[in-house]
């Protein structure tokens, strides 16, 4: 049983001012706190999320035993990163659907529901966002930034943003920038969204309809690239789906029942031949997912956020020079990649180790053999676990008790 | 300027039996031969094809001199597989859509189109067709069955149909079965087809629409998997689409136009900051690629198809042991893959070499380092054509002037 969690919210009126020309006003952030914050304010961890994610990053929700956070395995008490030395703050960003202020919400102007005039929003931005509740919060200078993947490029643009206002940057399962094929994915998923009849240009909130056609493709084609080839093959390789007979194809069990009783064991059953029945098990997992996600996910946040990805470059304005991008930055690094991830690859990592050494920063640097793929951030891996341990145990003995 | 080739049709009257155990009759095969028959017919090579081709594999047709056959490259007189020497044959595959008898043409016992009833066909359905072709074709022995990719499982497939019925089997960028992922990317693709509102459970054409939308999503996302991330990287890279200043927004050239004069380079412009607008060259490659098959191509066949992909799988009746399952095979083999392809890597040829290995055959394999991943079986490369030019020349060898 993890610790309880309190979703919080704080009201921003004064503009801010988009890396777009755009500003937004009057905006909420949802956020929550893990851990208290030490009598001169040293101890405070910011995480920062990623496309799918939100501030509930840790512990769960009163009377809600199955609502864990999305990394409450790397962070609580006693865990790698230890609440009862940090403070840890977990932040929805702007554009989300999970709680802070997107496209869904009201437009203070017009008192209509944003829609696809929801301002685009970069990873910039996000970081402005976070800096101004810190403000608030009466947090002047971070122990660390925390993130994976699009979380890990948060952390990354903090150290160029406000390297004056954190001492350690914790990037992990990340890259500089999206390669080309990273951008076809996340375009691929965006025509889907954005050609499925019920998007209606974006605003289908008024419409009383969802493009869930098209954030169930966006879902598997995410799906596919957060998975290795090794641990797809492992889980699913070309097992069939639930055993049943050709003869009995009229009495299919459900989607997600059992196998059917006295049936044979799917490999040994034959082929159904049908190109729209499910017959594979990576299908199932696959049309699941998509599912699952079109139930709960907004369709203007998709584009948002994967545009937030193609967007992150800080080489862009040096030449596409990320040892000189990066030369602003003070903060003291770990990186993290995993071998399998073939979204963001172990060589993007050293990408950013690189350029942080020609600058001459301290740098700590882990690549860890998993077979998981991108998803491997996410998932208890010992080695992993023990390098953000062991760095955030380097960090809490800087900070006062 | 190439030779012309004239495609022809040869008609089916008797029934086909199906591994599905369903069967068609009354069915064309569209095919094309290329070069002259010896005497002692021993001359024949069959050409199979994958999931974007046809029968119209080499030469022009008369009067269009753009109209290359798909492998013009690779065949024709003086090219590797010379048409000066051997009897090519190309024949295009049943549930096509480029002549022979597919979902599009009428069932003969209705009348009516067949849609979504046309039976779901398998590679070995396929090679049981072409085999029915050549005996009206007076051929009983095949010098060689040649094919790429999903054409590679057909001539795998015909060395365990009919063993007896050829010589060489010449095996290029394919695999003994498809991955889970792999799956997975046709099932992404076949879903955003069969959600697509204009399909009609399959029945569009009664409706007078086509999925359009479904098929440019389908055709994305395998254009994404045809080539390798280096290549996409090294022809896009982050490259932002034709120059235009955020300014000119509402003036932005139509797509496929040239760089508007007097615009900065594509690469210094500013973003747009716009989710639904084309940003980078990628996107605008990706869009137009779709755009262009959803033009052509049938979504009942792309559907077909890619299950044909799916169910290919000869080790599966003997208990996942390819070893076993290629025993029947006596043919003499080439087989060809390269190493930045990621859909049918390296690693799955070589499944096929080692299993042909314990079987005793002769077995050439050649692994060409090429960049352009799966896409590479299509392209000229030194290396590649030398490697195809030399095992013909050794087949040309063994047979008649």
């Amino acid at each position: 049983m993890s610790f309880i969690a309190t979703p919080q919210t704080m009201h921003f009126p004064d503009a801010l001012p988009l890396q777009s020309g755009a500003s937004l006003r009057d905006y909420h952030l949802a956020y929550e706190t893990y851990g208290t914050l030490n009598a001169d304010r040293s101890n405070a961890v910011l995480v920062c999320h990623a496309l799918n994610a939100s501030h509930h990053v840790a512990g769960v929700y009163a009377g809600q035993d199955k609502s864990e956070g999305w990394w409450d395995n790397m962070i609580g008490p006693g865990k790698p990163v230890d609440t009862d030395r940090f403070f840890v703050i977990g932040v929805n960003n702007l554009g989300s659907c999970f709680g802070s202020t997107g496209p869904m919400h009201n437009h203070p102007d017009t008192g209509e529901v944003y829609g696809a005039d929801f301002p685009v929003v970069t990873v910039e931005d996000w970081v402005d966002a976070q800096a101004r509740l810190l403000d608030r919060l009466g947090i002047q200078q971070l122990a660390a930034v925390l993130g994976g993947s699009l979380g890990g490029m948060q952390a990354l643009s903090w150290t160029l943003q406000y390297p004056e206002r954190m001492r350690h940057a914790v990037v992990v399962a990340s890259a500089p920038n999206l390669t080309a094929e990273n951008i076809a994915f996340n375009e691929v998923a965006r025509r889907a969204i954005v050609t499925d009849p019920d998007f209606h240009g974006g605003h289908f909130y008024r419409h009383g309809v969802i493009p869930k056609r098209g954030l169930r493709i966006a879902r598997m084609i995410g799906h596919i690239t957060y998975l290795s080839d090794d641990v797809m093959n492992e889980k699913f390789g070309r097992s069939l789906r639930a055993p049943t007979l050709p003869a009995s194809r009229g009495s299919l069990p459900p989607e997600g029942a059992g196998p059917a009783r006295g049936g044979p064991a799917p490999d040994l059953r034959d082929y159904l031949y049908s190109t729209q029945d499910i017959e594979f098990q990576i299908e199932s997992y696959l049309r699941y997912q998509g599912d699952k996600f079109s139930d709960y996910f907004d369709a203007n946040t998709y584009l948002l956020i994967t545009r937030a990805l193609d967007y992150f470059d800080p080489a862009r304005t040096h030449g596409g020079n990320l040892t000189r991008a990066l030369a602003r930055a003070t903060a003291k690094f770990l990186l993290v990649s995993f071998t399998t991830d073939w979204r963001f690859s172990p060589q993007r990592s050293r990408e950013i180790v690189k350029a942080l050494l020609d600058n001459r920063r301290s740098v700590s640097y882990a690549e860890i053999d998993a077979p998981h793929g991108h998803d491997a951030f996410l998932l208890d891996d010992a080695r992993y676990m023990g390098v953000m341990r062991s760095y955030f145990d380097s960090i809490a003995k800087e900070v006062q008790p």
